[in-house]
C-alpha cells in the first residue's frame, strides 16, 4: 500500500519462531502420577484458561514427551504457578526427569497427585479430552480444586529463551 | 501427609479463577477480514504455539465473542505481539468494536488481512480446525509467513487484570 509495506519474507517455522520469541508468556510446572504410582512432572508455557463455566484449561505438549502417555482422559494434574522465588522449581523440572523428585519437598494431594507447597498457588484439574495434531497435542482439562499458598506479587514470566520477573504495572484493565 | 497439608477448599471456577490471577500471560492483537471485506480485531492472551514442524498456534476463544464466526477454517489472521508501546493497542481492540479500526493507521497485508505496524513483529497465520468445547473454542492455525518491524524489549505481559512491562532477566534457559 505504501513504501513501508512489509514483505512478510519470513516463512513457516522461522516466521513462528520470530515471532514467539518477542511473546512473553507465563510458566506452570504440571504434575501428575503413572499408574504405578510415580510421580511425574514437566514445566509447561502452554497452560491456559479455555473458560469459566464450566472452568476449563488447555495444555499444548508434544506427543514425544514422556509425560504424554500419563496424560490420558481422567488423568488428575496439579498445575503450579510459580513465581521468582520458584524459578529452581522451573529448572529442576525441565532437567533430568530422574532427578525430577529428589532432593524436593513435596505432598501428595488427591488422586496421590505430587505437590508443591512452596508456589504460590496449585489447581488440581481432570483430563477431559485431548486432540492431537501433527506431532502435538492439545490438553482439555476440567478445572476442580485449587490451593493459594501467598499472593504471587513477582510471576514468573518467559521471554527471549530466558526466565524474567515481571515489571511495572503499566494501566489497569478497566 | 503432614499439619501443612493443603486443603484445596477453592472449587470450581473460584479455583480457576484464583490460580490464573496469579498467572502471567503474554498479549497478542489478532486482526482478520469478514467475507464483506470489513475488519476485524480482538485483544487476545490466549495465542500460544503447538509446535514448530509443522509450525502451528493455537487460540482459545469464546463462540459468544463477535469475531468468532469470522474464524472459520481458511480464514487468514494477522497475530500481532505487543510491547509497552504498543499498550494502546491492547486497549483499543478490547474496547468498542465499532471504533477498533478508526483513526489508527493500518496496512492491508496478505489476503487482505490488516495490519498494524506499530508492533514489534507480526505473525500471518491460516485457520486449519476449531474445536468447540462448551461455551468456547480451541482454535489451531498453520504459521505462514511473518514480518519483524524491531526487536521487542518490553513485551506487554497481563497479570492481576493489568498490563504490566517485563523486569530483570533472571536466568538463560540453557
Amino acid at each position: 500500500m505504501n513504501d513501508n509495506s512489509p514483505s512478510f519474507a519470513l516463512q513457516g517455522s522461522e516466521a513462528l519462531k520470530t515471532v514467539f520469541r518477542n511473546h512473553a508468556s507465563g510458566i506452570t510446572v504440571v504434575t501428575s502420577v503413572t499408574n504405578d504410582g510415580e510421580p511425574i512432572g514437566f514445566t509447561a508455557s502452554s497452560v491456559t484458561s479455555l473458560g469459566s463455566n464450566p472452568p476449563l484449561v488447555s495444555l499444548n505438549i508434544a506427543q514425544g514427551s514422556s509425560s504424554y502417555k500419563h496424560l490420558s482422559p481422567g488423568a488428575i494434574v496439579a498445575i503450579h504457578t510459580l513465581d521468582a522465588g520458584t524459578l529452581w522449581l522451573a529448572e529442576k523440572m525441565a532437567a533430568d526427569k530422574e532427578q525430577r523428585f529428589t532432593d524436593v519437598e513435596f505432598s501428595i494431594g488427591p488422586n496421590s497427585v505430587p505437590v508443591f507447597h512452596q508456589v504460590p498457588a496449585v489447581l488440581v484439574a481432570k483430563v477431559r479430552s485431548r486432540t492431537e495434531i501433527e506431532a502435538n497435542a492439545m490438553i482439555v482439562l476440567d478445572a476442580l480444586s485449587a490451593e493459594s499458598f501467598r499472593s504471587a506479587t513477582e510471576p514468573l514470566v518467559y521471554f527471549q529463551r530466558g526466565y524474567h520477573s515481571l515489571g511495572m504495572r503499566l494501566k489497569d484493565n478497566s
